[in-house]
């Protein structure tokens, strides 16, 4: 997207600007972390690096807009001049995507000079904000469905296109199968998947003649909507396609139900669908579907084959936001730390060792500082950048989802639960304590 | 943004292929509405046209576009063809930006061939959609803030960067005065503000020395983040700095608070700005904001002068989403419905007809066929396209913003009450009640 440098807050510029004229050259890094769990979320799937990685690498203002820049009549040109050649030279350690991670540890950390690292913050939120709250309310969709297909549906309901490419992008991350939305499809190379809408039904005379006509032009993948009048007609005119098209040595892909009692209906469907000899027709579930409703549909043996899950998971509807922040930890090698009111941060750039039971299941986390010697446990945070360069390749969506799929399953039950889930242990390191505490003296 | 034409559900583009194999050339209405409020909202403010006309009038698949359609294996090569030549040629009905409209009633209508009306759906949802979410809940915050300054600095929180944008607009279109999103301002002229952040005061040795290198830097436009460590010693540094600025014949804009109870610290840090005879400096609040909180703030009579609103706005938290839709209301001239259990539709192309009382204020509208007679009431969908071109100039975003000025204040206070606001009347015309009951009698 054009402009991309000035996709951040005012005041990151304006700091900038301050800290250039007063010589704050020195090297800081910012931490990236959320504070509390929203209610009923035991954990949380990082996401959004890649995003954050590509921005580091490619930061660099064009003459347009440090032309705009300067109409705004806020900035003194000199510095408008040093911030024409700016880069980003620094050094970011971070968890891949895909990562179950827990309030309080770090998603990234950005060491580089404090101007550097400061201006990246309202894009590094925006991006790892997002994609981590729709790859945790999307992996909760996965946990629900117990291995049944899950496909997002949300793209006409997220919040802008940018969210519609990542809400496909973090569902694919954690497990979903597809996604409606074509572009994501073009540009992540995702599985895109998709039925027919009520107002193809609609514009035909009849049901009957609409699914015919569809069949038609994709006998091997039409899923028949049959809700638009009534759902069991609409099943029992579907059976008779399905039928004509075995007749033809072909098969009825499935058929869609995207309104009422999908518990009562999808059981009537099926029970059409087989007594016409189309075992083997899926029944597709869709309609304000999230991962509760997902989840007691299959408690209550709906046989439903198949989930396309839309605007409740593609905004996150009961927790649309995490209180992530993106925080000064250190500067010119003095930790600091904020004491501001239920905001306080932890001083020092960190890394995070996760310990594993006998039974290879996560067993807590221990927060340390980084470079200290922890000697149990895996740390979490990779170094990807140096020097403003990537020192080692970031995985591919593909590696991203088998790497996901292998961690979530070490990740206990009792903090997936969708409802109330356990409170995962994460202890602070003696040295990260012991620093706390003599910062938090000082007056 | 590249590649917009595949911003759609992949069903838009199986269908349209349909479509076209079948003939189905004829023309089509489509209406998008909303088919409910969400609790304690009592209307909504229209937002995205602009995006959704941008999109129609230069709505082309390019080769790239049509090369990827190809690799899926999805399409015939046929249809690939017309595609790679489609362009919409329709017509476009429409309430401008700022409309305050209810649910059954149509944002915009678009008419034309079915297939190009069809493909429009995904992309036209996905904008009106976010930007009415955000300017409903924006203008919920301009209502609380009885006349205060509001600024926008949702954007590290946003959905994206396509949502930061959004946001940015469709709250200075319902009276927010600023953004803190730099690429908002360039993008849609809107004026730009900010503060600083804790990280600048942590990068000093001290809270003065920092407060004195940023108004070194910005004399004219400092406002103090005075949260860091302790607010109200941070208040009476602040005085210091602006003190001095004074004795030089300058003026600190203000301070800030983040965090703590605002109601409390305000008081406090009023009056030590007053003894310190800095009467004129003003006081920002900001931290978890929506307007229930600035609403009982004023109403405690905090001496808050601008509220910096962010997440809780940016994201709509208590409501992320509306249940819009698009649907197909009538094909080659017969109105048609959808019976869909909690979800049926009303037939035929719409107008709205809002009626005023003596008083000048809104009181209640006529929902009704397109082209019915109804002698009284203002008409609200205005024709902005016929054959795919503009029939008349868009209105420019400050037109757009005193528009809504104009009307909202015509809204009677009963509807904007936050939390229980009454049911504004919508009746449907008998012509169109008569339509519905015989199309819905139909087996």
């Amino acid at each position: 997207m054009d402009g991309i440098p000035l996709a951040t807050d005012l005041y990151e510029l304006t700091m900038a600007q301050s800290y250039w004229e007063h010589g704050m050259t020195g090297e800081a890094t910012f931490s990236l972390f959320v504070r509390s769990l929203p209610r009923g979320r035991g954990y949380l799937v990082a996401a959004g690096l890649q995003d954050a990685l590509d921005y580091l690498q490619s930061l660099r203002f064009t003459s347009r807009d440090i032309d705009y820049l300067r109409r705004t009549g806020i900035f003194a040109d000199a510095f408008l001049e040093y911030l024409e050649g700016l880069q980003f030279t620094g050094e970011v350690w971070a968890v891949p995507e895909g990562t179950i991670i827990f309030p309080q540890e770090p998603f990234l950390e950005v060491t580089g000079p404090l101007l550097e690292a400061q201006i990246a913050e309202t894009y590094l939120i925006n991006q790892v904000h997002l994609q981590t709250v729709i790859a945790t309310k999307a992996s909760r969709c996965v946990v629900a469905a117990k291995g049944r297909v899950l496909v997002d549906f949300s793209f006409r309901r997220t919040h802008g296109l940018d969210a519609g490419l990542k809400v496909a992008r973090a569902c694919y991350l954690v497990g979903f199968a597809a996604t409606s939305n074509v572009l994501a499809g073009h540009r992540y190379g995702i599985p895109i998947a998709g039925t027919m809408a009520h107002s193809y039904i609609m514009a035909f005379p009849s049901e009957l003649e609409a699914f015919r006509a569809f069949v038609s032009s994709f006998p091997e993948r039409s899923i028949l909507l049959i809700d638009t009048y009534d759902t069991v007609q609409g099943a029992r005119i579907a059976a008779q396609v399905g039928q004509e098209l075995k007749a033809r040595g072909l098969r009825l892909q499935g058929v869609r139900l995207d309104s009422g009692d999908l518990l009562d209906l999808s059981k009537k469907v099926r029970d059409i669908l087989d007594a016409a000899g189309l075992k083997d027709a899926l029944i597709f579930a869709s309609g304000g579907l999230d991962e509760h409703e997902i989840a007691s549909l299959i408690e209550a043996g709906a046989p439903i084959d198949a989930f396309g899950v839309g605007t409740k998971m593609g905004v996150s509807a009961d927790a649309p936001w995490l209180d992530m922040a993106y925080k000064l930890v250190s500067y010119e090698g003095r930790p600091v730390l904020k004491r501001s009111l239920g905001k306080a941060t932890l001083p020092g750039p960190k890394q995070v060792f996760r310990l594993f039971g006998p039974d290879g299941l996560m067993a807590g986390d221990i927060l340390a500082l980084r470079g200290e010697e922890v000697t149990t446990g895996e740390p979490l945070l990779t170094k990807f950048m140096e020097g403003g360069r990537m020192v080692c390749p970031y995985p591919t969506l593909e590696e991203l989802r088998n790497r996901f799929q292998e961690n979530f399953a070490r990740l206990p039950q009792e903090y997936k639960d969708l409802n109330a889930p356990a409170s995962y242990p994460v202890q602070l390191s003696p040295s990260l304590q012991q620093l706390q505490a003599t910062l938090a003296a000082k007056t």
